[in-house]
């Protein structure tokens, strides 16, 4: 098997670099210059960065000066949770962080709070964050210690699943708390507005949207009331990111956030007839699989399934072998596989595992023939060692 | 003047990116997936970035298990200077930072300690720390409190002076304190071993040495002494850096330390010699510029100058208009030029200000030549004002 017939099916642990990002980056690398420096060369490059600054604030409609870009989204996930924060120039102090138990670990951990401020919301069977939980646990809330933040992803990124964020957000008005929306894995495949969502602030990785790894950001609803840098010194992003800005990484992300916005209603169609087309085939071969949230809200492009008695460390290793990358579950951690703790806060037994089919604009009809075919001999394989037992 | 023209002497605000580090970006840009992922594409992008750990590490001299990878020298900066620190797995408190008052400020800052536990150690007027007033600081510090760290820069990113690192180890041994060397500047320009500094930790930036924006590394002597991570998360960079990794940024800020180490004596001596053809010139056309630290020990690419009576913005933009990029200090905050913190500390009156020419291996005599007909253009036309008022 030669490298040209591997099929990726991994776009939620990165997708394939976009061609209009890698030319966007080509040109930018080209340009030598500090975007701080005020000589023509510095100038040119900082209109560069700050034209990447409205096509992502377009993105998720946003003022391009609520935009903070950052070196990647979990970067942007530790500078919002913490529990220093300032209004203007006056330290406001927040008491707790309350995360969804399906959180991706950059958010589950909590950032800069100690872990003892750091509360799970459970999620229902259904992979949803339990509002109700979300609510009782707020009005418990001792507001002297500082107003409640709440971490909420827009969809999960190991199941697909949207979640409930309206209702989160109008729970978390009630209880004057600060919303924040993880969107990485929405953004690009949910048209997004940070006013629709009511959300404080949205979180937004380039490489999960078809930019260049390296890039990412935190937009906030207004400029007033903003965490304390993580990351101090030169003042760039108004001192809210200090460090050299990153403009051939931008103008990738700027390129994939206007891809996105681009025939989103379209793409997303045609994805999922091709995730239809995958979850039918796969059932039509082993009606036993089960795929995690097919009852429930999902993103297009995602499938999350377990076959019975297949370990997913396992069943990962024989779709590689046949040239098939998928993943079991999210690949956050060096090279480990861990238990899906998505499984688990939804109430399986996720000592089995899942697998993570998820595909993009790229993918075609016949990487999904290809993923079936795999899939046939796959539990071909395991009949016959059944069988044969 | 067409752009063609233009004459790049800011190799201290970054420096242009190497034309084999441009095509490391490239492949590495070409190859889908998540170095994280176990599949056949993660498992190949792990290993460029490992073996981008390898040559970064190779740069100084240092074992590549202690090299964690950052998006810049700043969150390295900011990763490091921490009273959080941990004993393998037990925590441990840093009792007082000391950082030079030449430092950058994304040293000066002070990373995560508290504004009132950084205490300035002065500069002599040559420009170098004192390290008889760094000793009376770390004699008088109270380590019931924590031991101290001192953070020192190897050069100067204004004056290019090189510190007293030597000195300042030794120092810092006796009082059992640590010590961080900022080597961003100095690496690529000077040989560089973490050992033979005696030094905990080193900072580095990839851009600063020809290879991209958006990569730096805290070099550490060992690892059992580490800062507790500054981004949390997946876990990558054994949890001491959470965020995906950036495979293309990482080969080519390896293709940059590979370019470092090999011909540094020769490319440093002619260097030099350009430097110094700059300098001779520069004082043929005006005997009165000033020349800071050109007594005492400089990296060979920097020239910090002022003209008596021409402002460091002034004189900037005029050089801009010549087609010169060069610098009035450091490119840190966003288009600001203020004034020189490294000419305050060094005691020089600060409102003139300097002008920074910083040069690098594709500097050309031409680029000499240029400079100073555009020197002795903007000196004649102050003099020809002078003579007219």
């Amino acid at each position: 098997m030669t490298r040209l017939e591997r099929t990726y099916l991994d776009w939620n642990a990165t997708a394939p670099l976009l061609p209009q990002a890698r030319e966007a980056m080509l040109a930018a690398l080209g340009m030598t210059g500090n975007p701080s420096s005020v000589h023509g060369e510095g100038r040119a490059l900082r209109m560069l960065v700050e034209a990447a600054r409205r096509d992502v604030a377009a993105l998720v409609g946003a003022e391009p000066a609520h935009v903070v870009f950052t070196s990647g989204a979990t970067e942007a996930a530790n500078m919002v949770l913490t529990p220093d924060f300032r209004m203007g120039r006056t330290p406001l102090s927040i008491g707790r962080l309350f995360v969804s138990e399906i959180e991706h670990p950059a958010v589950r951990e909590g950032g800069r709070f100690p872990r003892e401020s750091v509360t799970g919301v459970p999620v229902t069977p259904d992979g949803i964050v339990d509002t109700g939980a979300l609510d009782a646990l707020l009005a418990a809330h001792d507001t002297a210690a500082g107003m409640p933040m709440v971490a909420v992803m827009l969809a999960n990124n190991e199941t697909g699943i949207v979640q409930p964020v309206a209702a989160v957000a109008e729970i978390v008005r009630r209880y004057g708390g600060l919303l924040v929306i993880d969107a990485v894995q929405a953004a690009g495949r949910l048209p997004i507005a940070i006013s629709a969502l009511d959300a404080d602030f949205l979180i937004l990785s380039s490489h999960k949207l078809g930019g260049p790894k390296g890039a990412g950001a935190l937009v906030s609803r207004g400029e007033v009331l903003m965490p304390a840098a993580l990351v101090r010194g030169g003042g760039q992003e108004k001192g809210h990111r200090s460090g050299t800005e990153n403009p051939a990484a931008l103008a990738g992300f700027a390129a994939a956030a206007r891809f996105a916005l681009d025939g989103l209603a379209e793409r997303n169609a045609r994805i999922a007839a091709l995730r239809d087309r995958l979850e039918a085939g796969m059932r039509r071969v082993a009606n036993g699989a089960i795929v995690y949230g097919s009852g429930t809200e999902r993103l297009s492009n995602t499938v999350f399934f377990s076959l019975p008695g297949l370990k997913s460390e396992t069943g990962q290793i024989a779709f590689d072998l046949e040239g098939i990358a998928l993943s079991a579950g999210s690949a956050c951690s060096s090279g480990k596989v861990g238990q899906s703790h998505v499984l688990t806060a939804m109430g399986f037994d996720a000592s089995t595992g899942g697998l993570r089919v998820s595909i993009g604009p790229s993918t075609t009809e016949t990487d999904v023939e290809r993923f079936l075919a795999a899939f046939a001999r796959i539990v071909a394989r395991r009949r016959g060692r059944a069988d044969a037992a």
